[in-house]
């Protein structure tokens, strides 16, 4: 709705040519948006505190463009994650303004500037190879309004890389551990804290790492209690997820 | 059979040089057509409703060509499905009439103007990454005759925007469900209608998603009752069965 | 240590025959109990905020009963989880302030009163055949203090079940999901709440279900972002880290 | 409501006491039955076209005796499937009605006579030891009002088995198969007919027949274009599928 | 050893300088030819009928050349299977007597022209794209002397395509049967025919097909009792023990 | 057709009463004998060599007796496999002749008194306790008229335990390995004969053995040329085929 | 070979009527013994260096007893391994001297006392219930002369458990450690010393623990250097190898 | 620190400014070095007898290089393995003593030139194509300080290829022996020799060796008790572990 046109209608709510109810209906955000190819979910935001990431595999380059001008327009901060070098050129043309971290592979074209952030959430990896997926939840976070600490190549093949920064780990509301191989960083880092842990597998790793398998079945069945998991090389998932804790549990009076 | 040959063949029967029967088996269409490298087979149209179905990966262009002059010659609707980029350049330059759709990766040549449409067949995708699968199963049935209704990004993460279509459902005969990752659509689907749902897993996601294992499993163990599955990302098939019900229910009295 | 040795101990303090840093070495406790057949842990409490939860598969009775016996001599909560029919009839004779719950097998034997609860947990169940797991996690974030309400069979093949306790959820801190089959209901869920949702897949179903692993991909899988996974029929782990972010979200000024 | 309180309800309608609206709400009949370890969906009937299906393993006796009597009591047909022998004798017991076909492993409880079939379904099975689920199939589209013909062991290794009703089957209105190992037969039989196919691959063989995972496979992969697949072992959902399709396709004019 | 060390050799023995025994040893073969990065096994013919077979992939050119090299030079025939098109290249550039086989993707480099052929194997295809895999089957079989027949796409979706063969089938001595998809061709043939049928899966189709696992599974439970089963694409295997097969059941007399 | 019927229709084609094609109808023998739970292929033995064997997992011990009665009412032997202690007890009451072989787990009705031997099989196991999998082969081998010899517990870990046998294997058409942990022998064993080997993997083991898993992938990536490969614990049709690779070579003049 | 037998023997090399070779022919060892069932491996020991040790399942308590008398009358230590209840009962009625270990499943009959131990071996356990697999170790390199430590309960979620015993390793020449679930231990573990560890998944654990596939593939990819692995559940073989480098590690001058 | 601040630092011992605990404590080699992206583990070599060794995949070239540096910046030998084509070059412009062995893609930096090897490992292939994997292992054993003999293509399909080296296998303190496709080469060795074999799975092979998991599968089931296994293709810590036990059986007096 342009301008003019709210105008318009809120001149006939003054006169009378149009209820107040009405009136209502037709000012509330459209649930959705349907592109055709997307039906772009306007309401996530209002149900579940974020609005709609963009998940950019798949799609063409003028189907990513294409939501994320719908969300823009809808006054949404927009996020995309997985974007190809292709996608990232596109997007960079396109939206001078959205801010791209290529070794996360994510698009961030945020609707005002941020406020001040709320929670804490720590980014841990168990070698550097790790670091993508790892960036991948430091942006996800950071996107939703914590702040962040990246914490790389703690494995436990040396465990004072780790211990080190335990007493640091104190301050944590959530703490996102990335780890391919033997994925045994999140039990280790689970028995140190007392606040969960998000365990996210790589795909680090070659032979009977499987892609990242080995390390998801590491995780699952971590021996400290507050491990949980999320999809492999899903860095945003674990990043969304810690954010959501630390953010809840920093809740402005 | 050359019309010379055809022509020839009745002067006998005229002159009583060939009986009515040897007549008849000569004339009866060939149940094959031996090519070597295929045999095509002639009678599926009679014995199953629609011609042998072409199926282009690993295939030569000149294996494909080669099949899809034999369906033509012998007066059969010829649908070939994943055709690679190569392959269909090859076709759009030897069958001027075929018509492709690239998003689809199909190509359809049809031997005679399309009936009216017969039944009815949604086709719904969870995501805009489904849409490939989507519209090869959209193709399909399009090609045995039903009206088709594409539906994307309806995926249950909102499910107003699946709900508000639900009163539509009402109207279907079958309707396909493609969905990755998670696959959780055709369960949902299938709570809402009275109609056999088809669900077709896609390889899109990553991680656990396993090129399509995990929407895979999902739909086998979808808790509607109504959820029967097909391949991995095939659309094709979904669409087929989906139009196959769909026809049953609006046959001509 | 006995009374008799700390009223010793403190005498030799008051007369200087023992330092005080001394003293407070022998006094702090133990950070292990040695047992041969177990390490007993008696830090994790500090450490973690809840002490060392005993898993109870593969012990002889005399191990569990064992075990138990260190926690509680510790004056520490004791949670042991995943008992046979054996074990609970051992444990049942020889503590007999042991609160059992035979549907989730579990053993409770807390070392005090429980505080006012703190914080909201919600433990949903797709079906009636996921109680079981359900209930080891209402078990479990009851023992770490939390206000738990269960809500079973809600599953996804008839929205409306679900949909009628929506505005419920918004008193939620974290929700548990348990869910065997297609696994479908946690995505469901995570897109009508902003809060965490902890998925926990069970083995309920057969065939294709696979013991649970098909859930479990669903999970991982899941469309909606505020979605982590812990290990099959894992109803401990998943209360346990509700309870975590429940508590931290409600934590004393 | 029991008829007195209808009586008084409608009573209240005529005095005026209470409106049409309201009065319209109450007697709609209640979406949900709430047991605390069951929400029974009494619109299943409405919206799909057959009220719940239960799924008796995993449940206490009473728990499944407790969601029957609920179906019942909201006058709907009350089919279960997969009883373990306890349950059976428990139900029995409890539901002299009840029919029970113990090879099947179902439980039936009409609400009324069944009406004269309608649509036609083939149950075809590989193997004798592939009976139970194709009985499971039989039983289950019998209840949905189907005539069903049940054709045992004409597995592909004596063709002549198979081809010999070769001609019955062109009164099908859909065909379920039943087959273990080697899940070949629906390929086969779909290649003769025009009608879909719904394979259900069972668990029957040994080695790598992996409990089912083989003819699964096989039938996910069939190159007949018609065969749907459902899961391993689920006799239930294939013939409730052929059921829908047979029913759809023979609707009263 | 080159002619005239052999002269030298056979003059020392006619002078008496060398024993009979100790030139025997040295004319003998020796048993391996040892290249460092190759051992290459020069008595593998007298042992099992046929040197050995040179397996390309994973070797360098120089490599693949090298072990080649060795085997003619000690009078062998040479058969050399999955030829890279580089390796292809650089093969026929070096051995101009090389026969190769781009479908089959075969080098052959026989030390004699060939004896009559001895036994009659049958070489299916399920599909067009199979060839491939059976044309390695035909070279290997044809190498190892037999007589080879190759019916390509004769799968079970149109059984008249494979049964107009079937009175041919009586003269096989064995039938190798390749097949990807569902691969349910090897169990129909098995039903139809009194000689060994050897399957072999292809890693043709897609999705669940997971490259040639589902028909690896399929005739590893094949219902027909003749049925045995090389790995996924090995044409070369089958066609090596149906030669087997064949020409021990005609051994000249 | 009892003896009786035989001579009234002989006499009935004596007095012309009955045409003689009419008579060759009624004489040559039904295809099936229909049982309703089973349809028994009486012309297996025609097409395929010799007649349907029986499995008799999931079969109820009435089953299983009514298929072997038509089998041998059909004047057919018959052999049946994978009985249970209970079935092999049901049989033993009702079929005397029947000889079972406990270790084996078989049951074996023959006709008439076997022919003299024919072709020679040799069946080897890798270990002790793959021994009732080798007796299955070696009874359906016997049972198909060839000389078998049994050679136990020869596998690599001591490789003189096989070389001692090594002349012997010299005479064998065919040679039956079963084996199950690491499935090494029938690699071995392929490198020092001419014939193919027939390898059949066991569930023996534990771990990662997986109930077979590990052998059969070792067998079907076998090094040498000639081994072929069966599913897990199927003694039955490795010793068929081996048998039919046996009498095939060994083909009276 | 008999006392008399031997005197005999001797009594004609001393007379000449028997040679020297010839007697030393008679008076070796034999290589094997042939039982029927069993080829017991008489030369292991001189090959290997430590006797042929009986896998226990799938054995008759018959074949355990004969094949354990055969190597105890060759004059050689005799260990089994995972024998069941039943065979534990059997053998020590008839073997009175066999040490039975019945929390590690193991029969040991040494031959003469044990020499003087050499090397030291660490058997660690993530948690008490590997403690059945971690005995089974201890026995073994007790078995084959090693000084054997266990130390149980030590796993990562409680690092002060594993730390404190970290000078301790500093004298092990070879660590085992067992560990189900996560198994993470043994990449702690290999961080911390500079002998070679050995890694035995165990089926502790539940869900995607797997039977010990998701401990055994995070020790295949421990991020460790000095990791290696056995088979799940494989005591025996860690306690093996374990023994062999310390033995090593320990020679005699 | 510079050996300007190393003289002023010792200046001021001198001087008694500094105490001499204190100048420990500064001159102590940092534990870790944090470059951001990588926290080098500079105690590893005191801790595990050898410097941390570099995992080139998923890395960077810079992040390769700047951890190089740090590496031999505190006197440690560098190996790092797995370098892409692109690692390699770059390396090799930067730093031009490193030592490149393309075919098993090792980077290798020593500090100082090698001691006279102490320990003998041996390395075996199967096949030429395991070569790369067998040479990771070379490089590596050599670095750690061991004699090393490379035995190239001695698989069982020609057993006389091993045992032409049996008597030198005896001179082995650890054998490494690589094979892909049925992986059976370890367990024949294991049968031969009284040392450690540390098999490593190659992923050669094609089909069902489904990228080295069949020679994993068949390694960690090996027959011979003296095997332990590696992960995948990982050359590198077989060689590791070899050389472990060479050194640790070799230890100067």
């Amino acid at each position: 709705m342009t301008p003019e046109e709210t105008r318009s209608l809120l001149e006939q709510v003054r006169t009378g040519q149009l209820g107040v109810d009405q009136a209502l209906t037709r000012l509330r955000p459209a649930p959705v948006s349907d592109l055709g190819y997307a039906t772009v979910d306007l309401q996530r935001r209002d149900r579940c505190g974020f609005p709609e990431v963009v998940y950019a595999e798949g799609k063409t380059c003028e189907w990513l463009e294409g939501v994320v001008r719908q969300l823009a327009a809808a006054g949404q901060d927009c996020l995309a994650t997985r974007l190809s070098a292709e996608q990232a050129e596109h997007m960079a043309r396109h939206f001078h303004q959205g801010q791209q971290d290529r070794l996360a592979r994510t698009f961030w074209l945020p609707h005002k500037p941020p406020a001040p952030p709320r929670g804490r959430v720590f980014v841990l990896t168990a070698g550097t190879s790790d670091l993508p997926v790892a960036q991948e939840a430091v942006v996800t976070a950071t996107a939703l309004g914590c702040e962040v600490t990246r914490v790389a190549d703690v494995g436990v093949a040396g465990l004072h890389r780790l211990l080190r920064h335990r007493e640091q780990f104190a301050e944590a509301d959530a703490i996102v551990v990335a780890a391919g191989m033997d994925g045994a960083l999140p039990s280790v880092v689970g028995g140190l804290v007392d606040c969960p842990v998000i365990a996210v597998p790589t795909s680090v790793g070659y032979g009977a790492a499987f892609q990242g398998v080995a390390p998801l079945l590491t995780m699952l069945n971590a021996c400290s209690a507050n491990v949980v998991v999320v999809n492999i090389d899903s860095g945003f998932k674990a990043g969304y997820v810690a954010a959501l804790i630390a953010r809840r549990a920093n809740r402005p009076d």
